[in-house]
């Protein structure tokens, strides 16, 4: 069918080479349209008042995100809302309501798809979120879901990833890693359990970094405090792909360079023994691991006072000249330039 | 893993009753939520201007929508833009932005996915919309698009499915059953050409037909008029499942009847004559044969002269008390109850 005499493959341009490539010559034609492509959400201005509409959308793909083998149905359903809503709190915005559209092989019956909803409405109840719509239809195989998120924000509140400026400090909320390890257990009790089905699982003292996997939340909390303590941040993303990747997302669209600190970076206790159990270097698994949905975002200096006691927010470096670079400096001080090794849904596996 | 004792299969409720089934129970949270799922769009209103905001979603599945061996990919990205703005002109609204997410197995080439995202664009272009954001992944069988759109309408202006009264009349734009004929005929070429490759597929005097599948357009003419005729439709769908099944959503949401005449269903004559060589009955292609996409909407009686000599508004009947069912009055007088027989997802193959 395809006659084209150059094939270049997908993975070669990896997922955000091609969303580059496939959208560098949109123009926008609607004034209403403040930002398009690039951001966590696209930024909409239908009615000149305070507010704009924010919109976002993820897919998740049975065998590509989640393996229904260990993820049981409800927990898939509240984490494909989270990763949503997610992307509207990085904007500095609220999510308030969503689409889902899936795409279910006759393997699905209508209790399992009942246990999905079920976990899609308690995210929703949860966070204040409406299901206003979306589409059922047939898939030739597993299960596909796509969710838009629409959000609503004060129009000078809006957070892009290209705001942050020279000397702004790096932080993020949470931990990190945490997610990946998770998996990475999951993982592990799967192949033991084909190996001897028998065998039960051994989760014992993984609580933590299961539910990081299983049942991340949103942070929600962050963007209210922002709110309640005046900060205003000059750039923000969520930790969905890895650390790594996401900074170099911001320094890439805010054009300036950053000193990344290994010894800041936030690691759970367990999230660490499990990494050095998996003989991972815990660093690696916090700079790579994605799914955290920790929010990363610059301050001004100015708000460090505000900040710095906060339990749930690390300064994890500043922000520095483009022509430095994007560098970890690690504990024992020396500098490298930071890689991103964040996951790519169009890598070849 | 399903350890269910019961199961339902979901083509036992079909699409519209798993849905039903799942949302019948959704509590509206946000107060800026002025409709949910049950349209042809949710409708937001954030400002409390005169503006509101409509959101809806529509995804395509190869092997289930679509058949790549036919469908070339540019015509395929138009039509996927297309039948998520018709829902938006379906509520009386303009589309102004949408998001793209794919899933893609490692068959497609960057150049085909350009192919399908030229199509797309060049749907934008044509309607005045943005593509503002989406999401790109692997799949591990075909294509899957999910696109979510959003625009806007003036509040006072939005039609729901649930306005249409007794004695409305039942219009349609367009002609109905030239998209499935067009199916028919490329259907037919396929199967010629399985069964001998170096057979010439012979498309000749189908060109009508074969646009209506492969490249439909949506009704932003006939918005337009609305506005510039001051009607305001009582209730609209688009005719995206089939005529039958779309008078039956109108009937039951608006809580009337309807007589539906047969001789004034509007038919192209290369649809009509396509359907006798295929021994098909012309009415029942037009009445049950989807994606034609064009509106179908209910009028006061008292707009009947605005409408009267408009070459492409055809009034096909009219709204009656519920207790009188929803009829189809054939040429020789006599009436039936319409049967949908609309195009399900769901429904086993």
């Amino acid at each position: 069918m395809f006659d084209n005499t150059t094939r270049t493959e997908l993975s070669s341009l990896g997922e955000f080479g091609l969303i580059k490539h496939l959208t560098e010559n949109i123009e926008i034609k609607n004034t209403s349209t403040l930002k398009g492509v690039g951001d966590d959400a696209a930024v909409i201005n239908y009615s000149d008042g305070e507010k704009v509409t924010l919109v976002s959308t993820d897919m998740l793909v049975e065998g590509v995100h989640f393996d229904l083998t260990y993820v049981p149905l409800k927990h898939l359903g509240f984490k494909s809302v989270i990763v949503n809503l997610s992307d509207i709190y990085a904007m500095n915005g609220h999510p308030k309501q969503i689409t889902v559209s899936l795409a279910l092989s006759n393997r699905f019956s209508l209790e399992s798809i009942e246990e999905l909803y079920s976990g899609m409405l308690m995210a929703c109840t949860k966070y204040g979120v409406d299901m206003v719509g979306g589409d059922t239809t047939s898939s030739l195989s597993g299960l596909i879901i796509s969710i838009a998120v629409i959000g609503e924000a004060e129009k000078n509140k809006v957070v892009y990833r290209n705001g942050a400026k020279e000397k702004d400090l790096l932080c993020v909320s949470g931990d990190l890693g945490g997610a990946y390890m998770g998996l990475q257990v999951l993982e592990r009790e799967k192949s033991v359990f084909k190996a001897n089905p028998k065998m039960q699982p051994d989760l014992e003292g993984k609580d933590y970094i299961l539910e990081r996997q299983l049942k991340p939340e949103a942070r929600q909390d962050i963007i209210k405090l922002f709110a309640a303590l005046n900060i205003q941040p000059t750039s923000m993303i969520d930790v969905s792909d890895g650390l790594a990747s996401e900074i170099m997302h911001l320094c890439d669209q805010s054009n300036v360079g950053c000193e990344l600190y290994e010894e800041k970076i936030p690691m759970d206790p367990q999230m660490f023994d499990t990494a050095k159990e998996f003989n991972l270097d815990p660093t690696i698994c916090a700079l790579s691991g994605g799914e955290d949905y920790e929010l990363l975002f610059t301050i001004s200096q100015s708000d460090y006072e505000k900040v710095k006691n906060l339990p749930d927010f690390t300064v994890i470096g500043h922000m520095t000249k483009k022509e430095s670079g994007t560098n970890l400096v690690s504990r024992s001080g020396t500098s490298h330039p930071l890689k991103a090794q964040g996951w790519d849904a169009l890598a070849k596996k």
